[in-house]
């Protein structure tokens, strides 16, 4: 059964508020979390910062990582690397993250971010795991 | 000296200005970009959410990227890679950024990003250089 | 149909040579390669050299890229990024890469690297494309 | 005082050796390796492959790491990411390698690769640290 997404995640997290994003799906080492498209989160160019894309895909990892993890445990990005395919103006930015390797104390995590179908960015992440208390 | 900051970084980032970012220096293939840490920059766990820190980092090395450009080319990130060493809640977040080196289509950059004096993360990255016409 | 694999890849691959490196199938932007674990191979933890995994994967990148580029063109990696997930001790590396996406001028591909038929890493890189006149 | 280089590292490193690698500095989390490039290193494309400058700097990173550890503890590459500058073909590889933080279970490296003084690579890893008993 999946955590409760809306205490752990959406709700109380204040940056994924102001740019948009929200979780539908958070189970078993997997999360899909999605954002519309502003024109406030452009960048110079005006197209999508890729900073934006990038928190879209870290916050589901973070969510695809909490999903396998004990009640009294956290878990913090350690490093993640994102490359970027294509640009993007509009739409939806959709992103599914997925669990592919889990040690004691780190989580190894990829994110695939699609703009309306097609795959824009892919990021591939660790995860360290920690007693909250 | 510098480009104009104004014009093709600062009032036309609509991100940028979202989460607060300022650049103060911007040329030759070198920058310097902070912003104050809110509440609204937070994730779940009541840190700075590593999205924002990310997104100090790659605006600041576009914008050391832009600062050795010639007028017609733009630039944009084809991949970054940043890890994570503390946890912020508050204070100033500063990056500075480089350019490590620069063939005739791809530029490498680097970031440090620190919270009042310690080092908080770094990021290297690379840019596609294109025409803008 | 699949490049010749003897011209471009294993007969003139000095380095794969060394390493014992082979390839199966190189074709449509996928590749599958193979090398038997030594002792020579080994790092001073006695476990398999992380450099020796990597070389299979940047290999391994490489020719699932060429099996999609023109007569004209070469490719060369620009970065690489590596998980590792377990160690190795003996066996035989299994390497499968894929290219995930290509632009004209660059092509993002990525690895899986088996041991036996555990996942014991995976790799993302970026290859840049030129023409080889 | 430096860690005995000639027990944990040159010695007892049999891939190492295989390609020529041999250490000259090693101690308060720095590190300097070379090997000098022989065509048995190249790549199809007959320039040292990328491979080879990949394990100059994960071995060199290793020895940064090491040399700042307790009798009792070991390290492994968790990730590391190289980017490549410039084609190679002749002469001395040579990387140093510094950690740039260390955490209770993780450390942070960075390492340079030169060809006869000009920069030819830079990488960045995460190590683990463990207790080797």
């Amino acid at each position: 059964m999946p955590k409760e997404v809306s205490q752990r995640s959406e709700d109380l997290n204040p940056f994924g508020e102001l740019i948009g994003l929200r979780f539908s799906t958070f189970e078993n080492g997997y999360s899909q979390c999605s954002l519309n498209v502003k024109e406030t989160l452009h960048n110079p160019n005006g197209v999508v910062h890729g900073g934006v894309i990038y928190s879209l895909a870290d916050t589901g990892m973070g969510g695809a990582v909490y999903s396998c993890l004990d009640e009294d445990e956290l878990c913090a990005s350690v490093e993640v690397k994102i490359a970027y395919f294509r640009f993007v103006t509009s739409g939806t930015l959709s992103c599914e993250s997925r669990v592919v390797h889990r040690s004691r104390r780190l989580v190894f995590v990829e994110s695939e971010v699609s703009n309306d179908g097609d795959l824009i960015a892919k990021a591939m992440g660790t995860f360290s795991i920690f007693k909250s208390n």
